[in-house]
């Protein structure tokens, strides 16, 4: 299985879609976003499991671009949310244009995706629409959820993981699906990809969470720290106000209070404290949990050994990644 | 043909929808606004297409509310693109409560709007979303063409014509085709009577246009000269600058250029010169035309001519219409 041929095909239909298209200033922002280079993990996914269930990606295409739309249509609504002037390096659709070519094109984007369900019969079409708007709904409630994290100050680690999964897992976990569907599966055969899919999308936001922390600096791409700096109530630091003694507990939660210019101080002490109850440790097993979890969905699954073998390797470079 | 009949299986329809859901910041929106008494035109247009040629309109439910929660997300998105801070008299949504919650519950009623299609068996239901993914398209686009048009002063009749068709027009006509659909009509059929919906949206926007400047203030509901004191460059100001002398042209565009406190001065000099150039005639006969082509989409109908002159009589409620 060969993973960057799936992206560089996923490249190539991206390119040859004709988004050159009146009213421009609605469709040249979504061109825009589409073209700043990301993993692409979403679609690839969906590339994988219809080449693995059924021996061809290509008829998996047009889910693929509808799962990678959809991706980047809540990364320009989210961007807007979160007034981030910057997405990849690039400025955000809402700094390049303003909040309403953000909403307008995001809006369009999501219609777009569902539209790109056209390309199949109509009884894969309702599979494909109906697992769509399950999920989109659910990154929708994850959004909100995580909205109002923000000015809660008793959110637990199970509100917190249930957040993720809404968020990026169902994502993940449906891209995944979605090339079963394609793939004309059963829907048991599906439904083991989805909680594969599932855990190794908690897998992977928590090493996100790590990685934003604890990533080395020279590879990790983003400013390392970002999320103490910015005050987000990741895993690492729900769970350390759950085993932190009273008075590192006050002083976390004074630190993510701060809105600072220079944060270094912050920094080293929220990182001190994290590392004092080895939240770094706790994290990385709990990582390697979901990542044995996601693998054990494939044992019951009739695929051959060699596909097992590909789905568990994406897991294990998803996790070794540095960025 | 009871249209109060309709109104009232719809709204009881509504009522019961179960919208209470968590995350209760997302859902509680969404309820606000659907509750907003509007006229509820585009449901009671699909139940009435369904019922004129299945007679029933039961089965029809699930695709009015599609298009009714539709409608009100673009309300929602709309509302913060306009900045307005009231909605049929009461606070819009991003008022209410804030900017995100406003585009977050309008992202998800979108995704409501196409779950309401999973009622449907798979043929009917891609049908259904080929037309909504489509119609919604079409009004972002419309959206995208009004925005553009605040800042241009170049703008044509037929560019403006477009535009209202795009923004209003294509889903009065889906509402009805939605109906034909769902009464699983012929396409030849279907199309008729989006014809006959388009050219009736055309009429119905024309009048809101006449309404809004040369309405009844006791009757109207809003505020008469709205579009007026807010610079909206609708038909009336488009086709007095066509036919204006250079005098008055330049005196409508200095107008259209203020943001006053006192309007009564505006409002009169702009209406006289309105009505200088028979523009209250010109668009009434332009209303009148839109509503007989509605009327010419109807004889091709192969349905009873009691349900075409129902149609007609529905053409000619709306046209008699003083708000």
């Amino acid at each position: 299985m060969d993973l960057t041929l799936y992206q560089k095909e996923f490249l190539t239909y991206l390119e040859h879609k004709n988004w050159v298209r009146e009213p421009k200033n609605l469709y040249d922002p979504i061109n825009y976003i589409l073209q700043l280079s990301g993993k692409r993990i979403r679609p690839i996914l969906t590339l994988m499991a219809c080449d693995m269930l059924a021996s061809e990606y290509q008829k998996a295409l047009p889910a693929a671009l509808a799962v990678e739309v959809f991706h980047n249509f809540t990364l320009v609504h989210d961007d807007i949310m979160d007034d981030a002037p910057l997405r990849r390096g690039m400025q955000t659709v809402h700094e390049k244009w303003n909040l309403n070519t953000g909403i307008l094109s995001g809006d369009a984007m999501l219609i777009l995706a569902y539209q790109y369900f056209e390309n199949y019969e109509p009884k894969t079409f309702q599979r494909l629409a109906k697992l769509f708007s399950k999920t989109a709904l659910e990154v929708c409630d994850g959004q909100q959820l995580d909205i109002d994290f923000e000015t809660r100050n008793d959110v637990t680690i199970n509100e917190y993981l249930e957040m993720i999964r809404l968020k990026t897992s169902v994502l993940v976990a449906a891209a995944l699906k979605m090339g079963a569907i394609v793939a004309n599966s059963q829907e048991k055969e599906a439904d083991l990809l989805y909680e594969y899919g599932l855990n190794l999308g908690m897998a992977f936001q928590l090493q996100d969470d790590y990685l934003d922390t604890f990533g080395n600096p020279e590879t990790f791409g983003k400013q390392v720290g970002g999320d103490i700096i910015e005050n987000k109530k990741t895993f690492l630091y729900l769970k350390a106000l759950e085993l932190a003694s009273e008075e590192d507990k006050q002083k976390l939660r004074f630190f993510y209070k701060q809105k600072l210019e220079e944060n270094s101080i912050k920094l080293n002490e929220v990182i001190r404290i994290f590392e004092k109850y080895n939240i770094p440790i706790i994290i990385q097993n709990l990582i390697a949990d979901y990542t044995k979890a996601s693998f054990s969905s494939l044992e019951s699954m009739s695929i051959s050994n060699k596909s097992k073998k590909s789905l568990e390797d994406f897991g294990s470079f998803l996790m070794a990644r540095n960025k």
